[in-house]
């Protein structure tokens, strides 16, 4: 039984995460902690998993971690947690950070997008980051993930066959998402209040977005060369769900049915990938699940691809992902946890 | 490993069904049929479960069944299964049936608020009530099993201890009842459109509802006498849940801690019912899962007590307990493939 | 041209004030005040104003207030506006104050179910309780009105015929009603966060909230003896409409036809009251108008009267009506500037 | 007066219209046609226009028509009305047009696109693309117009300063545009249910959606030089709104600031556009009102400019630019009946 902890276990990443691994037959949550809720019951703070998940929150300290605990989840805003993490590595943890922090292979990217110093750029390049379907061998013997956003995952994986086979021309590479509110976190905010956002829609961060860097680096090392792409995101009232639709140029004529096949062939022993032969996913397909689902079609008139990858930005796009890269970690089934249906519902 | 056939699967309730089996981990299912989709896959007419469950949809035959399934789930409407269900039951089958048919101790009863004749009063007499925390003895043995309403699962369950209690007048009972729209099924019609149905509510089949004499029929048998009460439905634009709002006067002062206790006494054995010491029920907190919530709160001023119970109508109304029910019958662990936490987000 | 000042116009019912007001062809809105946002336009604040309102919120002054107006519409919490409406009656103005603080003929009642001393009783006599339909020529002479509350607007009228005609018990009268979420204000809270929210339905402060003690008031004065009900307010994911469900019982038997008939002869001066012959009110059919809604069924079996009344709850609930008050004090059309169809898609 | 007639009247475009003649000052509803409704009140259709609009629905006919009205919006789909069209037009009438049939100025364009012949080639010479904002002159002077569609309206005039002004490339033009629900129509369809259709966005005629036909004829006008651009329609799971984001390749580069300033110029005698020099659109600030809501970002980096713009579908997309094509064909205030602001909560 891998012993569990979960850093900023009450976020909406966090809360995710104890659901999953409630079910999960080889793994044991044995350390929940909170700033704010701490001494609460998780059940007292999500009444949901009454019964389900009674653990006291605790303050977050890195002995008893390390006592109590295999592997340490750090659900904490990007910026947070280097301390605690340095020291859960230093007493031979592993750690699966969602924040931003351990993503990067430049430091300089990530203190350009995310406008702060890196305080651990020794650490930083001990972390892989945890990509499972283009990262998996390095995870293997990982200490440290940075596990990828949600906008990330499903926008690389939604692009990385093309780039892969080198049938996209790299500019003019445009990536329009959405995403669910659950996106935005829990914190208190009147734009994300029910009223002021259900029946409406906004784009935001419209050319500065930080996933933009993300999605490049990973892009690049791909296709090979350096890439630069539009990201825009939206938010859409639907509490979780990530859709993206990426546009770019052939650099000759495929049929659509070509390009399936290449997507097949790409994804052909993942688990989670699941490429739409017909008809084109919709987010009520992959809400609650670990699936990726991506379709496309082929403009021929403009001799243009336009993908439509979607996740669970929770699951796939945080806490799913996580399990999974735990499961890669501990040399467990990766579907461990993961294998149910979503809701549709 | 139980063979489980599912007659009615691309329905609402049918389709939960085949999402709660595909984790069930002593239950396989054998058999899909569906009159509309026979011929295509399960994963076809639902994609998100594409992976989970690619059985192919055949056309109902009861021969078939036989010799594929050790119990059958019914989920047609009411007053169309007979036939086959008379057919599985003869041969020795077990049937678990959602629609109304068979949840009567009275014909009579039934014709009257159905509307209909009974084609199979034989079987109706080797029925039993389905409601697991009240019948458990009786379904252990059961053959045929007329799993119990939505609506009436979550009434019944709220009012049970105030009556075997006898604290409360029968008199005066009113259960005000609000669902998720998926009560209304899957089948065409412009009312539960999204763009009719969103943003607004409504009450329906004021006074007329039959479920009605469901949940008098089963308070009657707790209360030792004949109660009749009103029962008013609305809907709600949320997908899925029930939420019943009961009413009653107390025959003599009690305190929101008396009766409080005595509900956790009368279900204290139960895994699937949680007493709310502090706060109400919110739907939420049962979505996805197939917990009972209750809550209550007692007006001093007015001598009566307002009782809250909550359930999710798919799971707990519907096929939840219908896997429950097949626990029961089969001898497994109550909880089993149903011990999960909700959705919550 | 009425001169019109709003104090408390950036929070939903001051916003919905501005909306209405400005499609107003006799009034003029020369002062918005607003404490968190002086200085900056209403349309910086609300957006969707811009072009339509786009005068600078100020702070609140009497004196500005009395030059400029001649009514203030104060939309406040409760307990805050009592100096300013002071300063502004005895300046002369018209007010429309849209808290509880105005509504009670017995202050023993507001101190009671508000929990504070009230600062202001010499005013509380002159107010008159607005509610339009039933005050009205109280209202024509009036110079403070207590606007009513959204859920007591919506439960009196829909209860107000039946013991106008004395044709229903006056005890065991219940009332289910349910409210979407701008009726919790802009304030705010996690509660109200849409991922909290959507999907869910929840009961609150049961047998506790204050607007039971408005709604006995004016029921009792009706019924011309005291009396004590039921109110319970639910929580619903749409964000506009009170919805209330009311249960009483027969003290002979009605047919439905008799107490349909009895509704339309006691409305039938009345233009924002329509009385359902065949059907029951939908959500939708009233959001975004000044109209109540009213249906009803006779439960024969149980010699009972279910009665459904619908509003609006920002427009007849609150800021609809304080216009018609504004329209019955200025001797103008009372449907002035409120005649529009709601919304319904 | 103007005497106006409906064909189509209860489908979502013919019933707003029906909403917002009801609060035009010159205008007077005197038929409203219906196939599947006729003899019904159109109250009864729509309850929410009880006391509102109680007209009888009606079969269409021409001559009738002629007699009782001076114009006629003909709200069918297309192809069905060119008949009626054609009578109407013949008699002296002047007819507004929602469907795609008269908004072509090549007819092979139409007959491609759609994949049926046009039965009425000469009138389609007659007509006028009725896209007020650019062809307001030609509008003056006509007796058919072809109201242009949501889609349409909102991603012509994202784009139109940018080709008159010569900025932009006109390869690699992308248009990714964002609909509400009532975009899908009335008609029976299990996919626009609530249950199938809340929580969940898909895209759907992805480079194929006859919409970019119409986008392309009229933007090609503008640059003076053939457009083919990619247009991909997404789902949403809100009512109303049409949001689009429009990705173009700059020839050189601007500020955010000189492009601003050029879309204030364009549209500086526009009463319903609203361009955002901070902050982008969000659709509850169009909601209901008539008005196309522009923001923009350049992407300094890529050389690109992101336009946001916004309608609302059923006004601006349609029935409001209805009404702005009959005030502008008969000498009235453009903003007549449409002045008021949107619904926002």
């Amino acid at each position: 039984m891998i012993r569990v902890g979960i850093l900023g276990a009450t976020g909406y990443a966090g809360a995710e995460l104890v659901r999953l691994l409630c079910s999960h037959k080889d793994a044991e949550i044995t350390m929940l902690a909170s700033k704010s809720y701490a001494g609460q019951k998780m059940s007292e703070v999500y009444p949901y998993l009454k019964g389900v998940c009674d653990i006291v929150l605790e303050e977050a300290n890195p002995d008893v971690a390390a006592e109590k605990c295999d592997v340490v989840f750090t659900a904490l805003p990007h910026g947070v947690s280097h301390e605690v993490i340095k020291a859960l590595y230093e007493k031979g943890l592993k750690v699966i950070d969602l924040s931003g922090d351990f993503r990067y292979n430049d430091i300089k990217v990530y203190e350009e997008w995310y406008g702060v110093a890196h305080s651990c750029p020794e650490l930083l390049k001990e972390s892989v980051y945890g990509l499972c379907e283009l990262h998996r061998d390095e995870i293997k013997g990982a200490r440290l993930i940075g596990n990828p956003g949600c906008y990330t995952t499903c926008s690389i994986l939604g692009l990385a066959p093309l780039l892969a086979n080198d049938v996209i021309e790299t500019k003019n590479i445009i990536i329009d998402a959405k995403s669910g509110v659950t996106g935005a976190g829990r914190g208190l905010n009147l734009a994300y209040h029910f009223c002021e956002c259900t029946e409406t829609m906004k784009a935001y961060k419209v050319a500065t977005h930080r996933h933009t860097s993300e999605i490049e680096q990973e892009l690049s090392l791909i296709a090979g060369e350096e890439i630069k792409l539009s990201f825009t995101p939206h938010l859409i009232p639907m509490k979780r769900g990530i859709y993206a639709t990426e546009y770019a140029n052939l650099k000759k004529p495929y049929t659509k049915e070509e390009l399936i096949k290449m997507y097949k062939e790409y994804y052909k022993d993942e688990k989670f990938v699941r490429v739409y032969e017909k008809g084109l996913p919709e987010n009520n397909h992959v809400s609650g699940s670990n699936f990726v689902d991506i379709g496309l079609e082929v403009d021929e008139r403009l001799q243009r691809v336009v993908v439509v990858s979607n996740i669970d930005n929770l699951i796939k796009g945080a806490a799913g992902q996580a399990v999974q890269n735990m499961n890669i970690l501990f040399s467990l089934p990766e579907d461990e946890g993961l294998s149910g249906a979503g809701f549709y519902m």
